[in-house]
């Protein structure tokens, strides 16, 4: 009798939304953060070998289905992501996302998995992980305008990493503000629910905006923004969509990922394409100045880039030993003689 | 109690190997390919209206992965692809892949599949489609120059397609040719296995070459080809790798997929940038002359093309009802409320 059933490697280690869930609570949110933000850190430190590309888009009227792929030389990963603002109209999700990991020498993937949590995850802990290195080391409190789906991320992201201490809320819907009170009860931070963006960001050091309408928009204007605070506005994300009022930019020290994307795709489309900004990676390998003093405005234009998600693929390989919240694929052909795919085939039958 | 299981939407129908295995036999390979090329032949038919772009490669020593999208509009189609020659001394395959299917209007993925057996049945397909175009009428015998992976799928699509009676095989491996005659007894198809490929285009009139090489090989040589011949060139799919000699090229009247595409990788990167080819699309609509007298020499110059592996993909989204053979991925995150992405997370611990 032949052994018909899959090889060893053919197998994929897949991680569902409910195995995604199972990782989170398995390691804890906060640590998740944590850990990943480590993960982020080390591949911004070693941004230049990295094989990058602007993701590739597909536009429709409805919408865009983009792929991001990006590579070390030893590990390839992508992630495929859509974007359609009219979805929750329907039902469906505006956002959804999974993604690949794959070994450079033989190309065979290792890992595949949703990536709409795991992205939310990444962008908080990107964001938290820039402010380490941008914010006024004595921030604590942290002003969160635009109280979607990213909202409570960036919070513990912030309070685990930054030592945030109270957070405060606003949103033009005030049932986001409640949602993401209710679901912030219990974190250990204070969260203060606030009525404009003008009382959300009284007393708070790092701004963070995470609006979600695909237009430009004008959530900060230059008076809400005094000396010496850190601004980390990550709702600005693709072309026509800006948050920020142009004179706050200009007042600005600014930090991008990848200045080629995000002059397409962030605030900073808004200024002339040569005004200067700052890499992020050359802040974190020294090689460029964060936070120049205490009264300097910094900002962190983040657009999301796909470096983050392949730290974020790689960080959940590595747990999959630890968790085992997965389940596998049988997602590869492996004939045992590799020229005999049709015979492998015609065995099945 | 709250229902924590993922809602209709959030699943996404996954076809492994052993299902593809499953449905090529539901459906069996022959009418599979029939079928399948009349996919490919419908959209060949509305080529101008889909969204091409180049492979998106990333290359290392050892190989390379590609991403392959493209759109018609409505439904949104990739494929990842490797290639990595040196794998089966590692008991890995060369190729494999995978592809993903979603509707533009949301970005939704409707079907996520192994593709390294429906691409050897797209690539044969595709072929016999292009030769029933081009080919002599009257073709009964093919000679296949190289008998590895492809060669089954070759034979039986022209078989299926084309009303091929006989195949001619020759392989300088001769275990190669042994395993496709095994595979092909029983086929229908007389099978002559031959000692030189001098002896295997002897009385056909369609030559495939298949040939693995990752280089400038010269597998037919300008004697070897006679008047009225169709040749159909599948190895030659990378820059770096031909299998024909120059002087084939310039008697023959070349067809291509994308000539963007292959002038890079296929055999026509050996001839002049400007060198007349006509695009297969152009033939099967009407707007070109495919074979122009009896006696003239037709070359298929194919490098493979992300739109084949779109209608393939198609294909079987259309066969999941009749065949049921696949299991359903929760894929897609999909929260009661969009914007409480991280209530769902907290609530399913």
């Amino acid at each position: 009798m032949q052994d018909l059933s899959p090889s060893r490697l053919a197998m994929v280690p897949f991680v569902s939304v409910a195995d995604m869930m199972r990782t989170v609570h398995a390691i804890g949110v906060e640590r998740f953060l944590i850990e990943l933000a480590g993960y982020i850190e080390d591949d911004f430190r070693r941004w230049p070998l990295f094989d990058k590309t602007p993701r590739i888009p597909s536009h429709s009227k409805e919408g865009v289905i983009e792929l991001m792929p990006t590579s070390d030389g030893e590990v390839y990963g992508f992630k495929y992501v859509n974007g359609h603002p009219k979805n929750t109209a329907a039902g469906y999700q505006t956002v959804t996302a999974f993604g690949v990991l794959a070994q450079v020498s033989n190309g065979y993937p290792v890992l595949f998995t949703e990536m709409t949590i795991l992205t939310a995850l990444r962008t908080a802990a990107t964001s938290a992980m820039a402010a380490k290195h941008l914010a006024p080391r004595d921030a604590r409190v942290m002003a969160i305008i635009g109280n979607g789906a990213q909202c409570e991320f960036q919070a513990l992201a912030f309070k685990a990493l930054c030592g945030i201490e109270e957070v405060r809320l606003f949103d033009i819907d005030r049932r986001a503000t409640q949602k993401a009170a209710r679901n912030l009860a219990g974190s250990g931070l204070k969260v203060t629910s606030c009525t404009s963006g003008q009382e959300a960001v009284a007393g708070a050091q790092i701004i963070t905006t995470c609006t979600a309408d695909k237009q430009y928009a004008t959530i900060l204007t230059d008076n809400m923004v005094g000396a010496g605070v850190h601004i980390n506005a990550i709702g600005g994300d693709c072309p026509g969509k800006t948050e920020l009022h142009a004179d706050i930019l200009h007042r600005s020290d600014i930090f991008v990922e990848y200045p080629e994307q995000t002059r397409i795709e962030g605030e900073i489309q808004a200024l002339a394409p040569d005004h200067p900004v700052t890499e992020l990676w050359e802040v974190i390998t020294g090689q460029a100045t964060g936070r120049r003093s205490e009264a300097a405005i910094t900002l962190f234009d983040s657009v999301g880039f796909a470096i983050e998600d392949f730290s974020a693929l790689r960080y959940l390989r590595d747990q999959l030993a630890r968790t085992g919240a997965f389940v596998e694929l049988d997602m590869l052909a492996d004939p045992d003689d590799p020229r005999d795919l049709f015979g492998m085939v015609q065995r099945a039958r």
